[in-house]
């Protein structure tokens, strides 16, 4: 490969990446992605525009530095409850309410170590429940690790793409899926990851009435909170709500994350709200793994106890201040974030003006939201190649086919880490990327 | 019951104890044994005895405050490293030379959220490395929470209880266990609980070398790391250091929990210390529920990752500075935590006046030491008999039975929550106790 025209040292390039195994970038392993990249940035000198991962770019607000100061005086030597510190779930529960219209009580608000600790326990568990249902069924595309997770769970798995099943479809699709009697659980992450498409309240209800009919547990990831910023979900106990499957069926599990909404990454805490029904729902075969058979029982106690003790006391009395600051009305969490819909408009323009195509470039009838996450493809190239390919011109992603994404010619684009004064430069690297291969 | 010589009224006590299942004191189910403690105090208004559950009593030092804050303020937007920041694997690695006399590079030290969830991961990858190998043998009695674990795991699992096979015994019964060729694992707590056994020297070369022989992992549970008192292992990079398995067996895992030995419990922070040999090890099986076959891999960005996404940023950082002042010399972490051992010797002294013997008395050839259990029986009484007819008497405690001991006469009485305070108390309590039942 010639220098000519790209940003990188093509050397460079190629050497890295044959030491972390290009494999990995066809597998969507942002860790080793973000790898390759901090490697290429470190011998080049050439600072990278980073989409790879989907880490928040934003300082999060320090509300409750003085909780987490005065519960690590206090309360370092005892064990947190394994559901939650009464505050925190408290605050939870009205969080639930004022910003979801959803009355949970506290018992049934749980904070876990990180959102993945809940989707870890809600899968296994549900996934136990009951014995002919033993497969998960992920509405694609999604997270890959949350497939993983399924793998090390030693639990099946089945999927379809959206994108071609939205509105009635959806229900077709989904009933085509239920009817074979073996789904446990429905996965899906609203706003989705990586397309950011939005389900619709039409859609929300045909999952929910079908958990229903077909006694599947519906895990909503809403690691997105509020981030569809085409609605102001941002004022608490005033319509628009979040949407949620909660309004259509008792089967779910509720997983908010506060890495993104919050930008609270580092602290690895999780809502994760359970419907009260399913709580306190007795399957018997649960015994052959846990010493309960209650539902909630499994998952407090046989799984979170056993796996983590709960979250530490002094990250969950910081996170129980901003939620109360938050539930309270003196902090604006969306407003924080709104910037990703402002980088997500400026980066899809410049990309299509040089000759990218949105992927998923719909939500049902309307044009796609501007989020955290976008998805573009290039004439003539899958998304691992061009996942590969744009490393020469110093942008790392990750390519859809590691998403359960159909449309394998795309990449994913992640706009929390890339700087407002990086555009220009992203205009003048994808110049030269359409230059040269207008050029072969 | 009559009221007369007894503590607390019985009708409180009776029906606190059939509202939560008597059959969960049986259980030894510390959580719910702590419940029916906290109700019959608020109903009766007498103050418990507390010797059910093993939690520190400790206000651990203020040391790495200041950390916390800077890692709130910097941090708390990045994902961790899911294998820890490089300041804590350091001074783990330091603190495992310093007081363990092993090299191990910080490569292969790990925080994990809490020594349970180090556990966790290691029984999970260990236990599915090679496909005849599927059974965890427990060197008895134990931890509860361990076996329930592993039932939660869906691994299978054997045991025995050690005390009547020390020293060469204890070749010829586990030659006997691993000889049969199914056991994956091998799990004990050194120091024990509940009994406070330290194994010699020579009985760790006898589990090492046969654990080398038939290719099983010991994971060792050092949560009382340097709180065999009788010995002083205080002084970093000074003989006599903490015994352990990782001087007789490449195929090990090392536990060393916070929660106890540092009163740190609340903070959910155990380290994790993997042989390098083992780490970089390839296991095919593995395959089947991970996308990388490597022991250490499996176990970091197939396990801990998937579960929790790493310890919280401002954890780490606050307990990097408490392991840099241990292991520089200025925090002499077993000085704060002596007390212990001094609480036992009264204890015991107290309870064997009142016509108690000490279960497990012996450690070999010597008397049991005095740390943070120890193990009682009264004439005429099952332990689980005993631990609910001392609830009478304003004293909590869980039976023998449900650690796997075989000496079933026996409860665990954990010293860290008894106050020195309380020591006339709990002598005239066990005076009334013991009177009564000669009476009867």
């Amino acid at each position: 490969m010639n220098f000519m025209n790209l940003v990188v040292d093509p050397e460079i390039v190629k050497t890295i990446i044959e030491l972390y195994d290009r494999k990995n970038i066809a597998a969507g392993n942002t860790r080793i992605i973000r790898k390759i990249a901090d490697k290429i940035e470190e011998q080049s000198g050439i600072k990278f525009i980073r989409m790879e991962i989907g880490e928040p770019g934003i300082i999060p607000s320090h509300i409750g530095l003085q909780s987490v100061v005065e519960a690590l005086e206090k309360n370092s030597s005892f064990y947190p409850p394994p559901d939650g510190i009464p505050t925190l779930k408290n605050e939870i529960s009205r969080f639930v309410k004022l910003f979801l219209d959803k009355e949970i009580p506290a018992d049934y608000c749980i904070p876990t170590v990180g959102s993945i600790n809940g989707c870890y326990a809600s899968l296994m568990v549900a996934g136990r429940r009951l014995d002919n249902k033993d497969t998960v069924l992920f509405i694609d595309p999604g997270f890959a690790a949350q497939k993983h997770l399924v793998q090390m769970l030693g639990i099946k798995q089945d999927c379809f793409d959206v994108y071609d099943y939205r509105g009635q479809k959806l229900y077709e699709k989904l009933t085509e899926k239920l009817e074979k009697g073996n789904i446990a659980v429905i996965l899906y992450s609203n706003p989705n990851n990586p397309a950011w498409i939005c389900f619709t309240e039409e859609e929300l209800e045909i999952i929910g009435s079908l958990a229903t009919k077909y006694n599947a547990v519906v895990i909503e990831d809403l690691a997105y909170f509020a981030m569809d910023f085409r609605k102001d979900y941002s004022h608490p106990g005033l319509p628009p709500y979040q949407p949620t499957v909660a309004r259509y069926t008792d089967n779910y599990i509720l997983l908010i994350s506060s890495s993104k909404s919050f930008s609270y990454a580092g602290q690895r805490i999780g809502m994760m709200v359970v419907s009260d029904k399913l709580f306190r729902s007795c399957f018997p075969s649960l015994k052959r793994y846990y010493a309960s058979d209650i539902f909630g029982t499994a998952l407090v106690y046989g799984t979170l106890l056993l796996t983590t003790g709960g979250v530490a006391q002094s990250v969950q009395a910081g996170f129980a201040e901003i939620l109360r600051n938050v539930n309270d009305g003196y902090f604006n969490f969306v407003e924080e974030v709104r910037q990703y819909g402002k980088k997500a408009e400026i980066m899809k323009r410049i990309f299509i003006e040089n000759g990218f195509s949105i992927v998923y470039d719909r939500d049902g009838s309307d044009p796609i939201g501007d989020g955290f996450y976008f998805t573009v493809s290039f004439p003539g190239f899958q998304g691992d190649e061009l996942s590969e390919r744009l490393l020469y011109y110093g942008i790392s992603s990750i390519p859809l086919s590691s998403t359960g994404s159909y449309r394998t010619e795309g990449i994913r684009a992640c706009v929390s880490l890339v700087h407002f004064d990086q555009m220009p430069e992203l205009d003048r690297r994808l110049k030269l990327f359409a230059n040269r291969m207008n050029e072969i």
